[in-house]
């Protein structure tokens, strides 16, 4: 059995996102412009850099990073320079990681800022670079520093720009993901990257958030905070967490409008929530894609505890690769969460049909019918109490073991 | 590519220990008998009821269960009857687990119980009963009742019937797993079944061992815990806790000989360590025995930490299955491993070969051949301090896959 790709994902909260090849991503916000290439950093061929700029006149930036302890380099300066809450350019590449390459890795880093920065004339600590690919192989520094040259002489507003950069930080995403969401005053627009959330070897989730509306740093770096926990952080792919993963949101205030909090979070909640499904249905060997909803434990964190222990059960996972409505390894998985419970009176449903009831099977559990690509598996542990939290996997399929049994060799 | 099984397996710890189909497990010690048939439970035809018999005359027990909180009827019996420290039979079960039954299951374990009670004229309080299977189908009684005759005639003490015993548990275990270690004065048998260590729907660890030794229930227990927290719980085939987990130590003092705690102690670890080798060699779809090593964080249980969580990671266990010595994958699952590390100071090494010094890798790390059958991963966190552990885990194959995607359907 392939594994089917999903070519089309909906954004399930905060209201109309476009998204698709044409919707502009990045560039669909006022002030920005980008650009994609090939360099020749992958051996394949396919583009692998890409440049996004904010034209400003605001230049606010926020960022969220990978909990990892094991960061890759880009990681490293970025952190660093976004500091100030300000970043004029964002160079990406795929193809190599840059992790794990200690202290040469960092100064390969700062060189490739440095070269975009005389390019740009701004800043060096106003760069921010993301890598993505290979673990533990230095850059290709000729391969990055005659890239630029061209990356920047590519920059443009157009929507074919904004794809051609989400095209280029693609690894073994078989599709590229953009997302725009049109709010009354201002933009938001995305582009990310990650088919393994978070598959460590891929140095996986990458994503650059634009927007013409006018804010501080703190209302974009609580937006994206707020957005990430409820969408990419709430995306299981493998329970593999990168070294790289990295969200950057750039802010030019071009519309000259000042959105409250609320209506920045809104819009930055929708645009991330469409590339999070997107990045779920071009999951690696992907064929279902799964949504576990529990409730009835200790509140919302309780339950979002449980639904990860489940979407990451291999068991579980292979059972929905098999469409078989196996509610034993749903019991059995979320038996070791550590979280409030009452173990006799636990209600498990796929797709709305209750297959388990007060931790026992009903008479016709094992006739539903999970031959279709979504699967939503519900899980009431039985406390009464309120809270519910919702974590999207995928199934474990004969490609994800393929994909990834040869990726380095 | 399909799995090949480790025909097998010898102990790592505490001195020679006998194997294979002639060993006699169970029935080693002087003072038992055992049987195995074929009741009809399994659709296969294959052997799926099993019985072990303490003559005495000491009828000493101790016992460990999963720490699933989701626990099958069995093991609420088993534990209700074991509470005194004293055991006399042990019945058994595969193609069935009788978990996630509600009450009624409950009922049928203790039925189960009171008709070998009466057969073999002991109290029902002195019967163990254990069951493996696919969860949420109810037992069928008629066919365990009319297996508990011919089960009590068939009782031997041959190893011929130790053999029968340890196969009639098997599900998808491909060979019977058993192990004896004959101490100064007394002997340790054992058998065990389990493939999925512990993958929940089968309903996976079972491990009866018995010994001749004059003990205690308190001695057996502190022997049995203490090698169980060593062997079974440093296996990891899937990260997966099943419903049903048990293992089980019976003494008949029929040697006479009184051990000590720490003879005693070694000689219930060597065979306890033989058959969780046997498992991890036997496990679902595996290809490679996985050793994973862990030094250099904050003392044995951070070490043990770290290496489950390495264990776990599909990323790298997909790697093994390719024979990849992707080491970056094993520096981002131990990345978020919370636990004393220091990051940039980390060093591993694939089968005695160092492939990453200082969280980099080494110039011919990727040259490393990791085409043979086992693998051994040790990994320094670089703190400098004590303390190691080591966790026995196998790759992630497309057999794997295969056999977890259609079990129950």
């Amino acid at each position: 059995m392939t594994a089917e790709k999903f070519s089309v994902a909906d954004a399930t909260v905060g209201g109309t996102v476009e998204f698709g090849p044409e919707c502009g991503g990045v560039v669909a916000p006022r002030g920005f412009r980008a650009s994609g290439i090939t360099a020749g950093i992958k051996a394949s061929g396919k583009p692998d850099m890409a440049l996004v700029v904010n034209d400003g006149p605001k230049k606010t930036a926020a960022a969220v990073f990978t909990r990892n302890r094991v960061v890759a380099a880009p990681v490293t300066v970025t952190r660093d320079h976004i500091e100030d809450g300000s970043i004029t350019a964002v160079l990406l590449n795929s193809g190599n990681a840059n992790a794990c390459n200690g202290r040469p890795g960092v100064e390969d880093a700062l060189r490739s800022c440095e070269s975009l920065s005389d390019e740009l004339g701004v800043p060096v600590t106003d760069i921010a670079v993301c890598s993505t690919g290979l673990i533990g192989d230095r850059l290709p520094m000729d391969t990055i520093l005659g890239g630029i040259e061209p990356l920047v002489g590519g920059l443009s507003g157009d929507n074919v720009a904004g794809r051609a950069a989400a095209t280029a930080i693609m690894t073994t995403d078989l599709v590229d993901k953009q997302a725009v969401r049109r709010a009354d005053g201002f933009t938001v627009g995305a582009m990310g990257k990650g088919v393994g959330m978070i598959s460590p070897s891929m140095a996986t989730m990458l994503g650059v958030l634009t927007t013409d509306a006018d804010i501080t740093p703190e209302m974009a770096h609580a937006a994206l905070a707020a957005a990430s926990e409820k969408t990419f952080n709430r995306l299981d792919i493998d329970g593999s967490t990168s070294t790289n993963d990295t969200v950057l949101l750039l802010a030019s205030g071009a519309s000259g409008y000042v959105p409250t909090q609320e209506e920045l979070d809104a819009a930055v909640l929708a645009v991330c929530d469409s590339i999070a499904a997107q990045m779920q249905g071009d999951a690696e060997g992907v064929t279902k894609r799964v949504a576990i909803t529990v409730t009835g434990t200790g509140g919302e964190d309780d339950a979002l505890v449980a639904a990860r222990i489940i979407g990451r059960d291999n068991l579980f996972k292979c059972a929905m690769f098999g469409s078989d409505p196996n509610w034993g390894r749903v019991l059995a998985a979320v038996g070791v969460a550590p979280v409030a419970m009452d173990p006799e009176h636990i209600t498990v449903s796929f797709n709305g049909h209750v297959v388990c009831r007060d931790t026992g099977g009903t008479p016709d559990a094992r006739d539903v019918d999970l031959s279709g690509s979504d699967i939503h598996v519900e899980v009431d542990l039985g406390t009464g109490d309120g809270g519910s939290a919702t974590v999207r996997t995928t199934d474990l399929s004969h490609d994800y073991v393929h994909i990834n049994s040869a990726y380095s060799t």
